[in-house]
């Protein structure tokens, strides 16, 4: 075996938006598996805001990637290689693979996928993290009920499409958030929610206004900024805010911008919770469960944004979701099938 | 019955400090209560900082006081003359009788109370609605475990002595945030709290890092601004945010500084309520009972700034609030006994 694993390393602690000298391109040889290792071909890996936050130091909710590592990033791949009991060659596999085109595994965090179930991209999107965020994120955090209004920024995103389409599933009116005519159009004719709002042409807080009469039961947040503050001035009594992400924040390099309107929790006797899906990693089986069947009955419709170039693509396909160019999951593809 | 009645009406609408002349003086005679009616001749009266959000015209948790209306004020006095069936002349009430030394009142939100039990200011203080406050806030929205470290701010005010008082028969350890030495000083050796912060002298990040080593897990919010972003670092995994008030925020002519880092609910999966008072209306006596047992018991101790001067010294009284003059429960005397 004489392949070339290439990745890309974190070279620097970025400054604002990351840039191309944050990143080391690296060749190194692909190592065999020892006993009770897998070796997997990635093949596309999942793009997520949430990268932003790794690459910074300091304490968060999971340790920053260090300088000199790969890139942490989450993939799905092809066992190529196998001395560990729970997998063989050919598996499909989905796992923290890194940006890089071989992994060496124990096989912790590793799950088999099925292609011939729903294709491998929707394991990153759909069936993966994306769509566990959704789930638990909405379903724990947001606990909407019948009728109620819920909110969701990032619409057109990867989590914001599911949070949206599952709360329609639940019977709520679900209003999108989203940047653009064509996002919003998709929002609502390919997601199904009741109404979106253009942040861009439009005055956000007016047009909840009109969106959402009664005020919003549940805000799923992915951006942060004006968007948060204006949601906050519309909540009804006693709602629920689910703090997921800050996408608009997360390349500040002045201080973030609080919510103005936080007090807007304490006149509607409003919550607002953050949430990281991996607290609810025993119950992603349940979770798991619940989005294929929606799925199967097509009820749940996921768009990947599938993007080609290899790990060598990675640097600038990071920075298409802060310039808010992609449509659902963002992902890019690696190895070859 | 030729008595006069000296009002506090509100003239205008603040913009940032009130001033005197948002206030109007105005004189007019007593009324005679009708049927169903009691006459109180207000004794005390409380001074709070919500009072400044009564001020302000649009949409809150309680309407606004409108232009030309005596201004909202909880208070205690003596019925002086009743035709109402629950109440007799002599009878010692409390209610929102308003900025004036005499209210006509229908009964409605009028509770006796004992003053042999209990100095009459008391009923303002830790035995009203300043001890519900505390009390619902941290029992039902802190939900503080024994041995968890409880953080306050205003701790040496009103709500915030009392809820460190509570937080303690709790079994917590209690960490006060007030402004300077003497309150400081106050809050450890009068109201038993573990330690204070005196934020106009100290670095409060970095005090919470000794005070509260393994993070904050209920933070009880009285002030806002960069004490809330300052606590919010240092949240434990869990953490409960009490919103209960934004004093430093109240006069602000600019927009409110909003939470920079409000992330850190997601980082530690805590979780940032507001609570209104009002919301546990039924069940006050429930929480007055458990109070004045405490109080009996000798293990909370209430401290009432009484100052005198009658309803025209009310302007000023209410500046001495956002100065940060007070020393625990602020209380104008209005009439004599």
């Amino acid at each position: 075996m004489s392949r070339i694993n290439h990745q890309v390393r974190l070279a620097a602690r970025p400054v604002g938006q990351p840039r191309p000298t944050d990143w080391e391109h690296v060749e190194e040889p692909v190592g065999e598996p020892g006993e009770g290792e897998l070796l997997v071909q990635v093949l596309y890996l999942s793009i997520d805001p949430a990268m932003r936050g790794w690459m910074n130091a300091g304490r968060s909710y999971i340790p920053p990637v260090e300088i000199g590592e790969v890139m942490r990033a989450g993939a799905v791949g092809r066992v190529i290689a196998s001395r560990h009991p729970g997998f063989a060659v050919g598996d499909h596999v989905s796992g923290t693979f890194g940006v890089q085109e071989y992994c060496l595994s124990n096989g912790r965090g590793v799950t088999k996928v099925d292609p011939a179930l729903a294709p491998l991209p929707t394991y990153l999107g759909t069936l993966g993290m994306t769509g566990l965020t959704a789930y638990f994120g909405l379903l724990d955090v947001g606990r909407p009920q019948p009728g109620q209004t819920v909110v969701v920024s990032g619409a057109a995103g990867a989590v914001g499409s599911v949070v949206g389409q599952i709360a329609k599933i639940l019977g709520c009116r679900v209003v999108g958030i989203a940047g653009g005519e064509r996002k919003c159009r998709l929002v609502v004719e390919e997601f199904g929610f009741d109404a979106a709002i253009d942040y861009q042409a439009e005055d956000v807080r007016k047009a909840l206004r009109e969106h959402a009469p009664d005020g919003v039961d549940v805000y799923f947040d992915n951006v942060g900024g004006d968007i948060l503050d204006a949601v906050l001035v519309r909540l009804a009594h006693g709602a629920r805010v689910v703090i997921c992400g800050a996408v608009s924040q997360y390349n500040n390099t002045e201080p973030v911008k609080g919510p103005s309107n936080y007090m807007s929790l304490l006149v509607n006797r409003a919550t607002m919770t953050g949430m990281v899906v991996f607290d609810y990693a025993d119950r992603y089986p349940e979770g798991i469960a619940e989005l294929a069947e929606w799925r199967a009955a097509g009820r749940l419709r996921s768009i990947e944004d599938v993007v080609s170039g290899g790990v060598a693509a990675f640097p600038e396909t990071l920075l298409r979701l802060f310039r808010g160019e992609n449509l659902g999951k963002l992902v890019l593809k690696v190895g070859g099938e």
